[in-house]
């Protein structure tokens, strides 16, 4: 060991940085900093479960040194089609391996993927495919009229301008459709998906990231507002949403995880990359059934899946013969997407399913917000632990911050679990910014915050509760009522299978509740409907204040998005074209 | 929703980026963008849980929230006494409360912190505390007088330049040391740990990084080398093993973990950090002996706990009073610091622990490989497990590089489990650098590659094992000698308990093993020493190729690093003492 003085004499030696500095006086080199990207995952689950399930999808099953086969050979037969640094790949297709490889493949060619919902109109498409600038549309055989349909009116608005896309069409055996959409679709010279891989080099040299800041993918927003906006995230982000989610639900090493939320969904809330970093399992479901569910749990020990309230209750409102139960071992359920009323948290639980609840955006790269479960609730009764577990709660490790604000001072609101703010974030889970739209991004970002466009209250244990979009608070007399609120108690009456409450039109009042309400199948009985709604309204007015109790009740099913979301700007455009409701004077 | 013919409009508006860049062209905002810290981790368990327990030490027990508070506090005297950005604080203390705060509480003021082997000599520190330029040092009651010789001899060597550093010193009910010791240091006017802590604000705006890359720790090579190197590490870094621990470990929210590696070990292998990520409980252990292991196991319920395997020797040997086996549940161990030999896994296994296996440098924050358990092992007989499981393995989650490579070409060797080369690691997990060290730092990281100095073999299924420290390698007759694979073999002896293999001068060969044996307690009986070293060298022979085979056996406790490590350099420095062997022709 040198002495001191020797020590002493080295550090006097040459041109020294001033003491402060030596120890951050390191720089980055090849070897101690790498670029953030979950594409590492997948290289990494190949190299420790070569032979481990990777993905299952009926009668196919891959394996994790399969799937990253496959993976660099979609993103060298992308390549070879000039995709890389810059380019956009679309995907439209529900939970088959094709979307799981995209989200994969796709950034490894250097290009940004591009998962469109499904259920989405042609013109939305068209807008869609334009405004992301989209090179090539890999396309399941059951949506590829859609997806040419979509493209022949980009055609037609572009004219001279248009560049049409590169199709690639999915030929999946599951798929129920028509076969002869297949068949259409290779008549016309479009390459289907398997041939495409073939193509490819599978010692293709995949692109890393070339920043961890560079984009990985782009979602639109799901339509419930009018214009979709095109939400970016990148490499650094989907890693660390990757891992968060791991981190805040214990996903243990290998576990199986079923698709029940479509992988369009926030690229399925970044499970896409969790399950490569935990090497786990991914099931595919084509269609989301309760029998398709319980089949998964029994068939391929599925452990793990996620998943809108809407679902939740397709499974706790299931015939017994579809169903499973009681589960022979806890499932993990994560649900999000909707506030999911109390009364369905209680009875899944009861069911023997471990609901975690958390809440998210598309712009936080899915759920960022998780309602933390305490060892202190166990022993509540079910009734209050569903209260507890209703609420959004505590932010994800990956976002350093989170608060419930003042909407003009943007100061936080006191954690009484009444005073109502915005919900506002900041941290590493959240979007780069909307593609192509500034103004939006300004709003989003003002103030240095992102804007969630959520109304909350925060509880004095720190969690935050959801209690409006800011678009959806009904102000009825110069009083905001919480239309969650109203939908809870909805939730509670017997016959009621779904439940959404918006504002509509009142002389008096400026706005009132009006209440659209599904109820479950064969209870209705004698009764009409005209008695059931003055039940209902009955009820509420034992259980709300008056103010808050819908004068107009409306039956029949509600308007969703793919991912289950009830699309309330068309329930509000509906209760506007029943016109004002006349209250006369009390 | 805007046409596309408006969207055109819009896009064409202004001076638009190329098509190319629209999807990355969006810049970091204060919303979008945070520097990685584990500090983090701290603030978000006290807000999700906090009245869990957070560190338990005998009678004391801290919460999440207190543990925060207590750590602002430090923050906040430490700045008060000018320790900010660009400082470096020394703490000298075991497994106790206050080193837990300190890896927070340090980083909190801007500083680094400087966790120091207790087990050091006056000398070593002194050295340790001129190169780090410590301007605090918090010291444990017990080792008051070790830090006050090194800073006698800090200041002897220095002279004018002397610029005392400031001492914090921390009484600790549960340390066995002679109260006098505090009553020492306070009487020469050293401040309390407690009082310090009393003199800091909980309300202090802790300082979060300046940037991700900006140095956390620093730790010093454990000295089975003679001239210590200073590894500095990084916030981002630490995040990033801190999390990297959770996923390969799986360890589940709200685990309990039981401190027996020292948190001045590379920060407790960054688990220090990964506590506060999982919002879990840290029980603290001042002495670690079996007994106190399995206390903690019964009474702290211990799920967790991280031992070299030296200590998991104790474990398994440990007299039946001292036990509580068969565990009633399983409690996971990680192990590593030292290649284990199989037969202690198996016992470990046997048992009922669940030892995962793990093999890191303090230059890679600890623990960065791991031996991944597949699930089709479970059915092997528990000697192929242990075998399989005494390997290095696979990368973890953030590290993104490791291959073996030749020492000379650096290309990879081919995966045969018999070539051997030596480990080089690249990514996110990989140190800053070694503090005022240039030289070293350019040996470390030529080529593009951490140089471990660790040799190994590439197994067919992509685990490496490792062969030997570079410098621990026998070469005997031209032929290399594994001295691991020596010991592997000698712990199969019945009554070894240790064994530690090195080179002896040898007239004929160059050099030959010469193995140091500590036998078990109470089993020698009526043989003499020579009679056993007689019966290992048969039993060795029977064993392994001849010129493996020692040709000196010495007996006795093998000298060893705080954390369990052999000090082979000490065993070489006396075999050399021992004179060469004199090999007669064969």
């Amino acid at each position: 060991m040198q002495t001191l003085k020797e020590q002493r004499e080295i550090a006097m030696d040459g041109r020294r940085p001033e003491k402060e500095k030596d120890i951050d006086d390191l720089p980055k080199n090849e070897a101690n900093y790498t670029a953030l990207t979950p594409l590492w995952f997948l290289k990494r689950a190949a190299l420790v479960h070569p032979h481990r399930r990777s993905v299952v999808h009926g009668s196919i099953q891959y394996t994790w040194v399969q799937t990253y086969d496959r993976c660099c050979r979609l993103a060298s037969a992308l390549s070879k089609h000039s995709v890389g640094f810059g380019s956009t790949v679309a995907v439209i297709a529900p939970n088959i391996p094709a979307i799981y490889e995209a989200h994969f493949g796709v950034p490894m060619s250097g290009a940004v993927i591009n998962a469109i919902n499904i259920r989405l109109n042609a013109p939305t498409i068209a807008f869609l495919l334009q405004h992301s600038a989209s090179t090539v549309i890999i396309v399941d055989q059951e949506y590829f009229k859609l997806a040419e349909n979509a493209l022949a009116i980009l055609k037609e608005e572009t004219q001279t301008n248009f560049n049409p896309p590169i199709l690639i069409v999915i030929k999946d055996e599951s798929s129920e459709c028509d076969p002869k959409n297949l068949q259409y679709a290779e008549a016309k010279g479009v390459m289907e998906y398997e041939k495409f891989l073939e193509s490819g080099d599978p010692e293709f040299i995949w692109k890393p990231p070339r920043d961890e800041w560079q984009s990985i993918a782009l979602g639109y927003t799901s339509g419930t507002t009018s214009n979709p906006k095109g939400v970016v995230l990148h490499h650094r982000g989907a890693y660390l949403a990757a891992t968060s989610n791991i981190v805040v639900w214990g996903v243990p090493e290998g576990a199986v995880y079923l698709w029940t939320l479509p992988m369009f969904h926030c690229n399925g809330w970044s499970f896409t990359w969790t399950l490569a970093a935990i090497c786990g399992t991914n099931i595919c479901l084509r269609q989301v059934t309760a029998k398709g569910i319980y089949f998964a749990i029994s068939n391929h020990g599925a452990t793990h899946f996620c998943a809108a309230p809407v679902v939740l209750n397709t499974i706790v409102n299931a015939p017994p013969q579809d169903t499973i139960l009681p589960l022979r071992r806890q499932v993990n359920v994560m649900t999000g997407g909707a506030p999911p009323p109390p009364s369905i948290l209680s009875k899944m639980s009861q069911n023997g399913f471990r609901v975690t609840h958390v809440y998210g955006l598309t712009e936080t790269y899915g759920p960022s917000t998780v309602c933390a479960w305490k060892p202190e609730w166990d022993n509540l009764p079910p009734e209050t632990q569903a209260k507890l577990n209703s609420r959004q709660g505590v932010p994800y490790t990956a976002l350093e911050g989170q608060e419930v604000v003042d909407t003009r001072t943007l100061r936080p609101v006191p954690p009484d679990g009444t005073t109502v703010g915005e919900i506002v974030f900041r941290g590493n889970m959240i979007m780069k910014g909307y593609l192509k739209n500034p103004k939006a991004n300004t709003q989003a970002f003002a103030n240095g915050w992102f804007h969630s466009g959520d109304l909350a209250v925060k509880h004095p244990d720190g969690y935050i509760e959801i209690k409006d979009r800011l678009k959806d608070v009904i102000i009825s007399g110069g009083e905001n009522i919480s239309s969650v609120e109203v939908e809870n108690i909805l939730y509670q009456y017997p016959m009621v299978s779904e439940a959404s409450v918006v504002a509509r039109p009142d002389t008096r009042w400026g706005e009132s509740p009006c209440a659209f309400v599904s109820l479950k199948e064969g209870v209705v009985g004698e009764f009409n409907e005209g008695e059931i709604a003055d039940d209902i309204m009955k009820f509420c007015r034992e259980k709300m204040p008056a103010y808050w109790v819908p004068k107009s009740v409306v039956f029949g099913p509600l308007p969703k998005t793919a991912t289950g979301k009830v699309q309330k700007h068309l329930l509000r455009a509906k209760a506007k074209e029943m016109g004002p409701v006349k209250t006369s004077k009390l």
